[in-house]
């Protein structure tokens, strides 16, 4: 993807996001392009690329959020809750016209052949809607909204930390967390506990997490996502 | 390496194709780098270290290859599948002269202390002969040569797919694939098999490979490199 | 991290040294970023994050070594090696001044938060003591001192390679190595010995390791950071 890129717009900068998605979890990469594109500059081209259907009918497509920032990558809904954090799709393509392909594309790695020469012809100038025709219809996807008080693990990250999805906003003034059989005090960093044990705190991405000081929530506990998270008000 | 180069070129653009050569594999090695060389821009400066013979009196070694690119390494045959897809070898010579080392260079790291100054000389532009005096005689590394309807497994990627060295231009109008016990249907995508079924297609190197639909082909046949694998025409 | 230093400094070169050091442990990545530091040029801005103290009262500091490079991140211990290498402490202040952090800085992520957009601003050319206070009474950290011919293992590798803290140039002419029950022959490299076997040599950053030809030196020995390493003149 890299050589695609740099051989048709040299100058660009080609930055790693991450290459710990595991295998054909979009939800995964989901997740950790939501966490991240707010932090990038407005105007970015994000190329994302986690892709079990490349090949059969799925559409490639490239999304123009409203703070400016082009998303390309496959319509499995990979993209979605990124641009969504962005402002929503403003403009949808499906990149379809092959002149901006590279010239053997084969049918299993759109990202070197289709995804990555479409973000270089968006760094070079090209226009957005002359890489292909406007699409709607995509595929959506989103986290599970929480009810009051209860929500669960939407993502486990590299060191076991469950994330949920209940934001900063809405937690209760006083509440410990019940996570299956563990109930768990919700504090301000990892230090406030004893190495070993578990606790809760708002994450980097402003959700709150349940970690375990020096060990693995996700070992520790056996939660994955989709465990049920409720809120104890105390 | 990153800071070898950037300190003697610090305007070099630096990639990593890949750090996920397992340990000491100069096969595994040489086939990442024969995949990825054609994408990047002709005059590219490539480097591959992969290296248990680092010490020894194996050779440090930079040959150009006919479309201009530079590749710089280890003489143990890592460079040979890349430098042959671009054309050959035009001009190799031994990295010889110290004067183009990092000054206290050590036995264990030539990547650091070799290759990497070579290549920032290299993008410099210092001339390839005046980096050591030419040589002949490298040592040589090809993939087996595939038989009509007969090859092998010469590759297994970090999904379990199974790279064979039988080319998509050699493959019968229709056919199946013998794999051991298993007879696996040729399709043009994964999602054209149920979920943990096997599947051969041609993959984005323009070779036959087998996969398994959200699954690990390699684990699942038991299958490595070398492992035959037949076509059975219907 | 690398969103957040763009963001305020699009041409800053942003070059990954490792994400592989194991999870919260500030030894072996104070040990990484001192093995590399050196062969940067004089000035790189060295951002580094490994932080298990995130959100306690430990400080997030800014250090200029003599050599006039910048180390960024927390005040646990992990640059001061570094920091030692090049010279030592010139002027360290610690990162209080909120202006020059991400507006909405979490107290689980001061990688994005602090220390990536303090590397940015310097990165544009703002003073290191515009960014806080001047600090003293750092957290200290130091490899272990070695005796006479006596050593210990202050590091393993992803290889397996045990690197000890006994410098070339107090080996004496001729030893064996002695650990636990095995006696390691000291060679010039990898070769020297037969595949599977134990080797002593000067490795990469001028320490003498212990290695296993085609094989994992810390598996077949069970040694491990803090295993003690006796030289045996011969």
């Amino acid at each position: 993807m890299k050589g695609a890129i740099l051989s048709l717009e040299p100058g660009a900068g080609v930055v790693d996001l991450t290459h710990a998605v595991p295998a054909q979890d979009i939800v995964a990469g989901a997740y950790l392009l939501w966490t991240s594109v707010e932090v990038f500059p407005p105007g970015t081209i994000h190329v994302a690329v986690v892709d079990p259907g490349v090949g059969s009918p799925r559409l490639a497509v490239a999304l123009r959020a409203r703070r400016g920032d082009v998303f390309v990558g496959p319509d499995n809904g990979l993209l979605i809750p990124a641009v969504e954090r962005l402002g929503g799709v403003e403009l949808a393509v499906e990149l379809n016209r092959a002149e901006f392909w590279r010239p053997t594309a084969s049918s299993t790695f759109h990202g070197r052949d289709i995804f990555g020469p479409a973000a270089a012809h968006l760094a070079r100038g090209v226009a957005l809607d002359e890489l292909g025709s406007p699409v709607s219809d995509l595929v959506q996807l989103a986290f599970a909204k929480p009810e009051p008080n209860r929500g669960e693990v939407i993502h486990v990250d590299t060191y076991g930390n469950l994330v949920t999805n209940l934001p900063a906003a809405d937690l209760p003034p006083k509440f410990r967390v019940r996570l299956g059989w563990f109930s768990i005090p919700f504090v301000g960093f990892y230090a406030a506990v004893r190495p070993g044990h578990l606790l809760a705190l708002v994450g980097s991405s402003g959700l709150l997490e349940i970690s375990a000081r020096d060990a693995n929530a996700a070992k520790l506990t056996t939660a994955g996502r989709g465990t049920p998270v409720l809120l104890e008000p105390i």
